[in-house]
């Protein structure tokens, strides 16, 4: 036992603790740990569509339980009771398309070469690393959670789970543990398929446990960097996928400014939406002088006036500090409103800034986590050019173009595409859409692996591997990798994708 | 300029000098970066099939030169012209090798969702990353020196690519470079898809160089990790891909003890291969008691007499010091024999240890780079699990089995192959064949990035990262994420494959 004191989640509307949870001590991090590696066997062996069956098991239980999860996931988070409606049908929509993803069978990329007067045959399988440490996001209780992308995608991939618990909810945390425990054991899934972890110190070794094969993780710079930093440390050292919160641009063409007022209009859904509190928000807005912006928002936002309440005492602290230190960079407030609620309340904002502050190094390209946006105009294209080029990489991008043919729309579009992970065209990135060909994930620093996503089809492929085995008859071989292909898995022989036999 | 001394290559058989080469200064530096720079849009914009045939013409250009190319590479590295004529038609038919694969685009995993009710359209395409730092290996002087595997991949992949020429052969590198340069400039690449720097410092520079985007390595664990962690380092994080040298295992199953005779010499072929200077040397073999393999390998290695002359003198050195190590870790020499000739000769040997030795941490466990293999024996199959566990990540390990059905191989190979990147049954790890499905790439610490390959149709995934494009019309789109598909890519389209238009 550590003698750490326990965490506590609390209601934002009031202050008032909700749920304390006891750190888990050595000992238990220890057993958390050995009951995953026992299931890796398991979960390596079976079919991805056994696997897929557990994951709908899930899915039903939490569908099952759905009203006990929004009440409490709205005490916990504040966010609403439409809004986590909303994010908990994600996310049941979620796991299933990951387990249908793994039943499908592309993420495991079976390749076979076979032999010919000069080379053995060789075939080639991306295998389930092991046992996964998800850390979940604090904005997302459902869809980042304990049952979140993270979770359903490792297990969907074949590894184990062990989830550390956010302190935000820690209630509903443990009651999704809970409900995918007895799920997964009903539908007769090996006891270590899933764990969970409480305490910040139990983070760590957690991170550090030498069973650990990756960690997942979804929030801030500072802890995905802190996790990073730490596998890094590792004797063996382990992949982190962090996913973090960016400045997210927005640019608004010359041919675009005929729109201002569906921007504005737009903008103020997207920055305001789960109080701001989203790593998509679009934080830095780019338009043509002359349309003034700034001043549609404000008026946008007037007209909406939000009553952000954030989810934890310290994002309250930080939205205020965020806007000090937007205008301590030069940029000026053209509306700021809210903040002085109960609980855990923070305004929401619109700066305006100079377009020759947007810099490199500046603190106008740091997020501010909360229902605040930046607006800087342009006189030429030609700046907004160079200005992009300054820009650290981000997640997504906005791209707001005119009717007609807009020159610099694919001039930009070049530019963009190299510092994001996705760009969007006359339209909003907040509510990354579930779909194969999503990518969540853009470069350094918004996340510590560019090449992966932790959203869509590909999120299955940061969990495996690939292992090629040379000169093997079929029988010796995992059902996975063999020619005879017992699954119907999609593989590439010879050159040639094809779902028959490959000899 | 600089001040750096010279860097300088030798004939390995004699210690005298070939080659000088004075190091890049860093305003030189600085010019072939911003040439490999000026480079990125064309790369980036060119159909795949017009890179390819770049790196046609190259390899055209290289097969021209072949004769002077062998003489200066077996000059400068001792290899001999046998095996350096087989490395150069191998390092030939590679270029052609991921220009094909370029060319064909798998690599660019093209998926197009369609919109619907829910969802708005979602296109991903792996996009290049940037200019790639590549610094090639001592042993491989053609397959991964200037245009070896990492530089053909990443020009394949829409990179440009900046060399650290090896110093062991500098000769061989410049001339290599200047008929790449020629024929690339010949058919019509720009100036700055090829670049080459010299010297240990600037080699540092390149990596922490603003621009560069990724690091591709070939050579030993301490330059590798060098590597890594500078980039770790770097204000804006890059990849490194380094692929090092590790203790490759062999087991022998208990059935296959009939074939000790037949594994010895084969294994004595394999280990003492360009003198041993192979990431993928046997350098471990677990046999079953009473076969004596040991003595069966000294009895192969007196007969073949090798008289190893190794690339440098530190690698020289690094023999005599390992099989030392080795003894003070419990292992007897069962045969030594050479390394008392001219230049930089090195004995060759075999070792005995005690299985119990073989434990994680022990010096066994770290890999002699030259013509040295250690053999420790087994009583029961239980006991080579435990051992297998015990290993530390590897590129690759091979499988003796026996005739007939034999019970253990596929459970070792299920161990195995949690430990290594590629298992061979029945044959050797020298010679990674030249397939798609292969993969060069095991865990930490054989490899920096364990889900990477430096061989094989993967390689080229190296250098490219997912860009997803969302509620784009095609127009606006580059070639290669358009619907329309124009390139005649293979496409996931809602979720099946095609090489049709997705629209």
């Amino acid at each position: 036992m550590t003698s750490a004191s326990p965490e506590i989640s609390h209601d934002p509307r009031t202050g008032l603790p909700t749920t304390t949870a006891r750190p888990t001590s050595r000992t238990e991090l220890a057993e958390t740990m050995a009951r995953a590696v026992t299931a890796v066997p398991t979960l390596s062996r079976v079919a991805p569509s056994e696997r897929a069956r557990w994951l709908h098991t899930v899915a039903d239980a939490v569908e099952v339980a759905r009203e006990d999860l929004v009440r409490l996931a709205d005490w916990e988070t504040a966010l609403g009771t439409a809004r986590l409606q909303g994010e908990l049908t994600r996310t049941i929509a979620q796991a299933r398309f990951y387990a249908d993803e793994a039943a499908d069978g592309y993420f495991l990329r079976v390749e076979h070469d076979t032999a010919d007067q000069q080379t053995p045959s060789m075939t080639r399988v991306n295998m389930p690393l092991g046992p996964v440490g998800v850390f979940g996001a604090s904005n997302f209780p459902f869809a980042f959670g304990v049952l979140g992308h993270d979770t359903a995608s490792a297990l969907a991939a074949g590894c184990p789970v062990v989830v550390k618990a956010h302190p935000a909810h820690l209630g509903l945390s443990n009651h999704l543990f809970d409900l995918a425990r007895s799920a997964l054991a009903a539908v007769g899934a090996p006891d270590g398929t899933l764990g969970i972890v409480h305490g910040f110190k139990t983070g760590i070794e957690l991170v550090q446990h030498a069973d650990l094969a990756a960690v997942a993780f979804t929030g801030s710079q500072s802890g995905g960097m802190a996790l990073w930093r730490l596998a890094n440390a590792r004797p063996v050292v382990i992949p982190v996928f962090a996913e973090m919160g960016t400045v997210n641009p927005v640019v608004v063409t010359p041919l675009g400014a005929t729109r201002i007022e569906e921007v504005a209009h737009g903008l103020v859904s997207s920055f305001t939406l789960g109080h701001g509190q989203y790593c998509t928000k679009p934080g830095l807005v780019l338009a043509p002088k002359g349309g003034d912006l700034a001043a549609c928002v404000a008026d946008e936002l007037a007209r909406l006036a939000p009553e952000p309440v954030m989810l934890t005492r310290r994002i309250a602290d930080g939205v205020m500090s965020g806007v000090k230190a937007l205008q301590d960079a030069g940029a000026i407030v053209a509306l700021q409103l809210g903040g002085d609620g109960a609980g855990w309340s923070a305004p929401a904002a619109v700066l305006e800034v100079p377009l020759e502050e947007v810099k490199a190094g500046s603190k106008v390209l740091e997020e501010v986590f909360g229902a605040v946006v930046v607006v800087a105009e342009y006189d030429t294209p030609e700046q907004v050019l160079a200005t992009l080029t300054e820009l650290p990489g981000a997640l997504a991008a906005t791209l707001f173009t005119g009717s007609g043919e807009d020159l610099w729309a694919a001039r930009w579009l070049e530019t963009l595409s190299n510092k994001v992970g996705r760009v969007v065209l006359d339209g909003w990135t907040t509510g990354a859409p579930l779909v194969r060909a999503q990518q969540h994930g853009g470069p350094w620093p918004s996340t510590t692996q560019p090449t992966a996503t932790s959203i869509g089809a590909r999120a299955l492929e940061r969990f495996v591997r690939p292992v090629a085995y040379q000169g093997f008859r079929d029988e010796l071989l995992p059902p996975v990798a063999r020619r005879s292909n017992p699954w119907s898995l999609p593989c590439r022989v010879d050159g040639n994708w094809t779902r028959a036999r490959a000899s």
